[in-house]
């Protein structure tokens, strides 16, 4: 009886997509507006799925608050009202496409979740605009 | 040509977290405020998703009619302004979790839908606070 | 220059629909489903206007941390997770409609909150059933 | 690192459920409202999903903008505001059911999408009512 | 204590703008994609504001199965799965706009409200074009 | 017969709270993580109002083409994908909170907008945190 269960946060961030070992003008004619040196920013909105046998004795897939406190401890209170590209670690020398993101987030908390339970990240950079990592 | 088609149902229900083997304080410390003796609420909804083949004569999957009056008889008009712990018979020593409704929630649809559709049930107990069965 | 600034929190709670100067063939009659005497719940979700002058020192009407923790204190850490009619004062002898929820919930906010605010309440407890006080 | 990337966009269309070949009384019984030979229509949203490897150089699965510009063209600059049954030609003989436009919508962009990308729409007809392909 | 209450409804119908007093030219310049002679269509939502007095024995402004009997009778019965100009008798020679049907669906409602209420209507013909009636 | 007609944007910028009067420990006391000097983001949403007569010849209060003209000049070209601070002339010398964006967004379309039409601008920094202006 396995079941996924979701738990959402979200982290509001400033970003810039910019390749270095392009040109000016190779930048701005892949990332166009995304490519502004000011940077730019989004309301990211992250959707974390853990998937895993129901415990009888809960009936609970895993005590939420695991979930909750590590996305806290490794997203959002890194992310959030950051700089990105500036602030955060991973992303000074990797691109921060919602992909490299997903891929990021997914990383983070997969090294620290038990391996018994399966893990998806969904990464919303606008509303109309998301990715799934891994597929 | 399988198209997957999906469903939705609300139904509103007090509901309370408990194991009643196992000790007030045990309970208090895993379920916290969700096993308040006096009960608390949710607007719940039910996302059912139906796979099967489209029929060439209608370009149905299934009519939805037969989605929705399955839906109401063995879900809504049962779960509906109701105490799930109190009123409904498969939580009386079942912990309703989201997770256990969801289970009871597809078990219920499956034994009725013909075996040429495959069935998921996803429930929302908030907006952000949701399970998929089976996985 | 007058702006209005919103502020949305929510709390899930237990209630019954209940006059119990009634008989309860009346009150099945007035309240149907929501008369369950075992009660049911909903995902209440309370949005705050506060309408003021802006402060040219901060481009604030208010810091909206005053508004949270009014809500947080008045509101949600006394309604959520909570059975409204039986933990909840101000309901023990007032039916708790969407509607008196709603003016309890401002005439706790109002009294808190400076006279030069402006102040508005809505209160969902449905997605598609909800009030404003006052109008 | 396979990662899914989704892209929405939205057309407004008239359309009749209809089988040719069935009596005016099979039709009615079968499709009801849906049937009304003056036509209703919908609000059409439609989500494709594109699956690949993300581009170490640009940290895109692919350029949205290839997504978007297939979409445009191949499906709402057909569908919007436009009568489905009469003057799509796709629906001239195939009943518009929002199974078959989900179908007609992934045939059109996969002939267009590079082999090396999976793809799948889901197609809203309502908020609540909608449909993925394949599944 | 004057609360505001609030019911949604909704229906899918096709719709055609056009003015008969000019030409094809004039109306093709004017309503662009949304003068297809064939039709388009949409799903309407309706949000119906009624305020008023809250009733001391039942904690209700009124009682919400008045307000959806009158919306499912005057309003999506006759609406719902219809064409617009064609089938419906008030637009057959009124353009249906999304601010005319605002109008003639508040002035329905409005004969058949007790004037004790104050009412408003809230029309949306897509998730981001919407009107109200009155202002 | 005045109908109120709402239209919306996006725009997806960066930004940072900050008074230039104040020193770093006050500005970080009153602006918290809003004032961190790499900035951070935010998917703003604006929901522009117009109320006017409904003209008789068209249906229509404004043709929404000229509404939607006037967001695109005014604000989306100037604010979508830019740093609200650095790259903004109205916000050089003015702090970019919620409120400030609102009174100018309304400012810029006033000016161009005719005197029949009455005009409010609703603008989101995040779902869940929104302001109106005028009131």
């Amino acid at each position: 009886m396995r079941v996924s269960v979701y738990r959402e946060a979200s982290f509001n961030s400033a970003h810039r997509l910019h390749n270095p070992s392009w040109t000016k003008e190779q930048n701005e004619r892949v990332f166009g507006l995304c490519n502004n040196p000011n940077y730019h920013g989004h309301n990211y909105k992250i959707v974390v799925k853990v998937t895993g046998e129901v415990d009888p004795e809960t009936g609970y897939v895993i005590d939420l608050k695991i979930v909750n406190d590590l996305i806290k401890e490794l997203i959002t209170e890194r992310f959030d009202h950051r700089n990105l590209n500036l602030d955060v670690e991973e992303f000074k020398s990797l691109n921060p496409t919602v992909e490299n993101i997903a891929i990021v987030s997914y990383n983070l908390l997969r090294a620290r979740l038990h391996q018994d339970f399966d893990l998806q990240v969904r990464l919303y950079e606008t509303p109309r605009n998301y990715v799934d990592y891994p597929t």
